[in-house]
């Protein structure tokens, strides 16, 4: 099926809308946080782990499962959720943004992009039929559009001729789009540019997607100018389609995205950041090789229900971490990822009673103390 | 409590012994196969998945604890299973074969062993009554005595020398040990000399143990010799007392141990090799990286009852394992221990029902045949 978005509520003082998103695997709540598992795995998790932090959509990269093992194994698989055997909705993105920040050098004509493999060097071309047939043969739940994602900043000129290219893009993707099971997103880009932003969006709507994502706003910019370009993009895009905000996933951005009514939210830096040791808390972020933790028997944080706060210490997560073992990472991924999911958790009920601002405030006021 | 092994039954063609051992955490059967825990954690498992494969006692290492985070701060987490959350027996090994393999140069002296850390290289001393005294610490189930590891081959005069010393060491821990919750174990050494295994034996019996270990058996020889020098250590055993055989856990090398009457063994081979990329079957060792196991969508064994097996194919652990994906490592590690446990679990029936050698030629027969 193609998923369904279901407005059920919306702030009184802000965009953020809690809603309801029916999927191949059941209907989830929003906004969400969607875990990233690249290369079919959330790393270092099974697929029970991520039911237990409540997870619902994870993302893959078709880029790398396009180079390996390929599409076309992971169709005689029975599909990515076969293969990895994760039994919820799964989102593949295009493969546009890794093209354009892992392989160079890339040379970008209407026809596609033109890179060497990360891997083994060899000469590869990324169209957008490419792209639509890759994630068709993976049989995710969303697919997206193949996108341009330039470096920022760029010009006004250049912005512009690169949001045509992504337009005439993603309608050749649609039309050779043929899995009746997945949905397609379309992508807005258009950097700062409030006009391009809104060109974009109004012109990926009239091809129609089942959803619309907001694109090219992580690439290294200020947070006023990502917040800036979150709301150029949401104020021109349908109430009734869901909209994700791609590869933003700190807790600050993912409550500044909501409140400018974002819905969908995916990041690696839950995951990454704890196999560097690094823990998300209410009290901000912190690393547990620091030697304050040595002789700390307290869990992460007292209040967190994850399977690592309900079982280990902040010592002996340091003594993991200190040591190189790999399970001090994968406990910390589990409560990276379930704190992101408890804030979305967390924002739905606040925009169910209107006080979305409120738990913005004392949620930063908390943050920020450390 | 100190341990007590109940002898159940005995098998009628062989020495293998089906028992019953008595911890502070229950009564397990044995023979039985310990996984490895070194720093307090057996690599990239959580205590839940050892309690899923029907792990009993684990394995942790008292020369890496020593050196980090110490014996005084897991003494002030609580004790070795507080502070890694494992509710299960424990057992510590001394120290010395860690001194002996890993740290080098070191200089043995009657007092002990004087090396290098190998990781700051800082001098540091080993002796028989720093090993008691951290294992009293770490609080473990079971401690053992520190025992020299000679290489091999050495002369009969060199042995000789070596387990007099030992067995001078042996009695020099057991006079500090103090932890009335805590079994001490002596260790049998004396190379593939039977009237040195003989002497080492009787004298570490007469000193008094809780429990009796078989040391230096795995450093390197052909298998005959290896499976003689079992023979020479479990007959000069008293069968009212558990023995162990250390660092043994090719299944083979288990069913070999069990049948000259070992009842514990422990080997890091289950997650070494997993980490690796290799599995246990019945069909021998297989390396998921070959190329034949590309498409192969069944699980490692279709009679597995592991976690692993019951969830994920070749095919997609083969991706994991290319694609250094550690939870690849992971599931791998999960199915070796079991794969291992299940052993042990077959020999036990094998046992009670006087078929060790049937079940050992079948074994054969079928883990040679690929």
């Amino acid at each position: 099926m193609k998923v369904k978005y279901n407005l059920i509520n919306k702030d009184r003082n802000t965009e953020a809308r809690y809603g309801k998103l029916e999927t191949n695997y059941g209907t989830y709540e929003t906004p969400m946080f969607m875990p990233v598992g690249t290369k079919a795995t959330v790393k270092l998790l099974t697929p029970d782990e991520l039911y237990e932090v409540h997870a619902g959509i994870i993302l893959a990269n078709t880029y790398h499962l396009w180079l390996r093992p390929g599409g076309e194994l992971i169709n005689k698989a029975g599909g990515l959720h076969k293969f990895m055997n994760y039994k919820g909705p799964i989102l593949t993105d295009s493969g546009g943004f890794q093209v354009f920040s892992l392989a160079k050098p890339k040379d970008i004509t209407e026809e596609g992009v033109k890179f060497k493999s990360h891997l083994d060097g060899s000469n590869l071309l990324l169209t957008p039929e490419e792209s639509i047939r890759v994630q068709n043969l993976l049989d995710s739940d969303i697919a997206m559009s193949f996108d341009e994602c330039p470096p920022y900043p760029v010009t006004h000129e250049y912005m512009e001729k690169s949001i045509e290219r992504t337009l005439r893009w993603a309608k050749r993707g649609k039309d050779v789009f043929n899995n009746p099971n997945q949905s397609l997103f379309g992508i807005v880009q258009g950097g700062e540019f409030e006009d391009l932003r809104k060109k974009s969006a109004l012109e990926t709507v009239k091809i129609g997607f089942d959803g619309y994502a907001i694109g090219g706003t992580s690439v290294g910019e200020d947070k006023d100018t990502m917040y800036r370009m979150i709301e150029y993009s949401t104020k021109y895009l349908p109430t009734d389609k869901v909209r994700y905000l791609m590869g933003v996933g700190e807790p600050l951005d993912i409550i500044e995205g909501v409140i400018r009514g974002v819905d969908l939210f995916d990041c690696v830096l839950s995951t990454r950041i704890a196999r560097h040791g690094n823990a998300f808390t209410r009290n901000g972020k912190i690393n547990l090789r620091n030697l304050k933790y040595r002789e700390d028997f307290s869990p992460i944080e007292d209040t967190c229900d994850c399977y690592c706060c309900r079982n280990f210490t902040k010592a002996y997560i340091r003594h993991l971490i200190t040591s190189d073992e790999l399970l001090g990472g994968r406990l910390l991924s589990i409560h990276n990822t379930r704190f992101l999911i408890r804030l979305v958790e967390e924002l739905r009920e606040a925009i169910k009673e209107n006080r979305v601002l409120e738990y913005r405030e004392a949620f930063i006021r908390q943050y920020q103390s450390k």
